[in-house]
């Protein structure tokens, strides 16, 4: 909280300088975070010796629940209007880089709100790949054992091990951001505009400074800088780390990224053949348009250049279940993740095989390793879950009265951290203000759900986590 | 092929007494049937001793496409003016008892044609539930091997013993149609739609002989029958059979049965609820529309007595997910079935709980038994296999140009033989004739994976099936 509260004074900075009053909002809600904050600090202090896997739990889950629900005071506090549901619902978006907004009127929001929203996801992005390296392998959620660390069974050298790498992995998240502004800022856009798209693309969330998204710059150059760096952000970072340690090949061998290229080309190509044979769109244009928003929804980074519930049939139904892909484990990115579909699908063809040979041993592989039975246990629960969360926030969202396509692909966006869901309300023309609070607090709940990777939140909700 | 052509003597006979000149159909198309199917018969004469898995594999898929392709040649034959795409996916939705229909004008039909269909998924009915008992557990698709009979593994008294299981079976599938046809016939409808209504409910196969579906009758009485009906037909059958033999307690103390009676009140409950506060219907009027249309859909049955589809926003998506759940294993229904969310959720909270205690032993039980770790993994990749043919479906169905919900509810309808999808074209009110031919062979496709549990056919798509 105290960290939050901290970066509450960058916008508070932001707002100072270009003269807006708005500064007083992020200076109040930074005053009462740091004082709720340091006050816990004084009250619990102790030294902690070790964290107990119960523990480790409650924390990541509070941790991404208490942030949140005071990030969310400063657009409660603004000018906008936000109640307090709109608030914690567009926190949440950000923290967990989903990128839904209930906000209308970006273009003309003060600076220093804008700039929050994309602190927020930049935020979010490097907390989860933090997650996902140091918390998330331990706590064994949904296969993510098979990212344990090599060496981290070993000695009590894991915790400044794993600091370590995630220290790495930050400059480089940093590195990649400073990057992608430059870009952004070479290709015509302002220093503002340049540094917050820079800070959403990255942490693949997709807040925007305008109502019309990227689409608002109508520029190629800008697109193709978009496409190339939710890309970047889509791939585990710890690989890049391992890239500029030399081990060059490492960013081309990893079966993951090797199905995740082609799963996104194959979307492309189809999305593409689709706009120039059915939409007589030229073909620079519709691929053009194509990748941007594919590779948009895929990553679950949520920008939209073209209303593409528009697009009709093929596309809508494609870029539906396009939303539940998502990026590889490690990104910034949400959903089902690959290495799970290859998990899943190396599993159902050993299945397969072993019908017809019902005494044969048959071993799925995952990059070139043999998946430990555990892990795939984990990773085909794990995909249950997912469906049967996906079905009762489909369901409880129809039960606040919306319509099929809004309550199917909210339910997705929501779970899959994408941002925009499909049709005329929710779609990337429009925006999540017009629902209803409560399912405004349904998709933030599975914003949540989604993000500590399901599992993380639903053995909290097991009476026997709780005992003893 | 030859009891096929039997089989169409009956119309034939029926169009006869009625004074009808299809019958020329049936009698040509029996013909034929019987031509091929005696030149087969002779020409391939010899004892069989035994029969390879491999050899069931194909036998079992190739008997539920020929089937359809020579039941399709009344339809093709008749004055309905189908072509054949049209007859094959009439052929096809019947013998799976799905109940998707392309015909229009039911009212006026020539009986024969009508007869045609109901035999069709009669016949249909009887034949899954033998598969179910007889040949499924013995191939172990999906998890099928949990119901293989107990005392098949021992010795060669397998198959006598199957078979006379499947012939009491089969008289018990014969006394509930006789009883659902008196009971329709007492409740007012004439001989021919008693009979005819009682073949498809007990099948759960759901084609009716008129354009309004049971709706058309507008009786409580009949409504409330026809929900019984099709309740027993999605029970497992083998239970009667335990039940008549004398264990009173079989029916009611199944997990997998306990578990289905919840489902239906749960979505009836709520359906009915839904209907009273937002449709502002009467109570009683409420639970007999939710109570036959939740039941029609969830069993697959696929009649109607009300457009569901204008029910609106919580209704329909309810009714989407309730078409996945089907009923029990070795009932006439189709869909993932109880049995498999049972094994599925209770491997999920194994999982959950084996998050906190790491080095704990959690078994999963299925009916009071530990479910063997190879029936669990068959479970899971089904699960995905499942989901995965359903968005393979879908997006298959959006490329022939269809929008979201009729290709999302198509192929749900499709791979769970329902029958009616949703939305104004394939809804209850609508039929499959103005989709396209692609369309049509992708539903059929889609029907035939769903009847065979997905693997049965899957199987044979892997290369490895066919080497050696």
């Amino acid at each position: 909280m105290s960290t939050l509260a901290v970066a509450m004074c960058i916008p508070a900075i932001a707002d100072v300088t270009s003269g807006n009053a708005d500064w007083r909002v992020f200076a109040g809600s930074a005053m009462l975070t740091l004082f709720i904050g340091v006050m816990l600090m004084l009250t619990t202090r102790s030294t902690i010796r070790h964290i107990s896997l119960h523990q480790a739990f409650v924390l990541t889950t509070l941790c991404w629940v208490i942030t949140p629900t005071f990030a969310a005071l400063p657009f409660s506090f603004s000018d906008l209007g936000l109640g307090y549901t709109d608030a914690f619902f567009e926190a949440m978006s950000g923290v967990t880089t989903t990128g839904a907004t209930v906000i209308t009127g970006l273009d003309s929001a003060p600076p220093g709100i804008l700039l929050w929203r994309a602190i927020l996801q930049w935020l979010g992005g490097i907390g989860i790949i933090a997650m996902a390296i140091a918390v998330l392998p331990m706590l064994r959620v949904g296969g993510m054992q098979l990212f344990h660390m090599e060496s981290s069974d070993t000695s009590e050298k894991v915790l400044p091990r794993t600091a370590q790498i995630t220290a790495w992995i930050a400059v480089i998240y940093l590195a990649l951001t400073l990057l992608c502004a430059l870009a952004y800022w070479l290709a015509g856009m302002n220093g503002f505009d340049a540094w917050t798209h820079a800070m959403t693309t990255i942490a693949t969330g997709g807040f925007s400074t305008h109502d019309g998204s990227i689409g608002y710059f109508a520029s190629p150059t800008i697109d193709a800088i978009a496409t190339t760096f939710m890309l970047a952000g889509a791939l585990p970072f710890v690989l890049y780390l391992r890239f500029i340690r030399g081990q060059r090949r490492a960013l081309f061998s990893d079966s993951q990224v090797k199905l995740f290229a082609l799963l996104v080309l194959v979307a492309v190509g189809a999305t593409s053949l689709f706009l120039i044979t059915t939409l007589d769109m030229g073909p620079i244009f519709a691929v053009r348009y194509a990748a941007f928003n594919v590779v948009s929804m895929m990553t679950g980074t949520g920008y939209a250049t073209a209303d593409f519930s528009q697009w009709g049939s093929f596309a809508i139904v494609l870029l539906f279940f396009v939303m539940f892909t998502g990026g590889c484990a490690g990104s910034t990115t949400c959903g089902l993740k690959v290495f799970r579909l290859q998990v899943l699908a190396g599993t159902a063809i050993t299945q397969i095989r072993q019908l017809t040979q019902p005494h044969g041993v048959f071993i799925t592989y995952y990059n070139g390793k043999p998946v430990p039975k555990s892990a795939i246990d984990s990773v085909m629960s794990f995909f249950f879950l997912y469906v049967a969360c996906f079905t009762i926030l489909a369901v409880a969202l129809g039960l606040t009265g919306l319509d099929f396509l809004t309550a199917a692909s909210g339910a997705a966006s929501a779970i899959a951290n994408v941002g925009p869901g499909l049709g005329p309300i929710i779609g990337p023309a429009g925006t999540f203000a017009p629902l209803s609070d409560a399912a405004k607090w349904i998709l933030a709940a599975g914003m949540l759900l989604g993000r500590l990777e399901l599992l993380t939140v639903l053995v909290l909700l097991a009476p026997a986590f709780w005992r003893r």
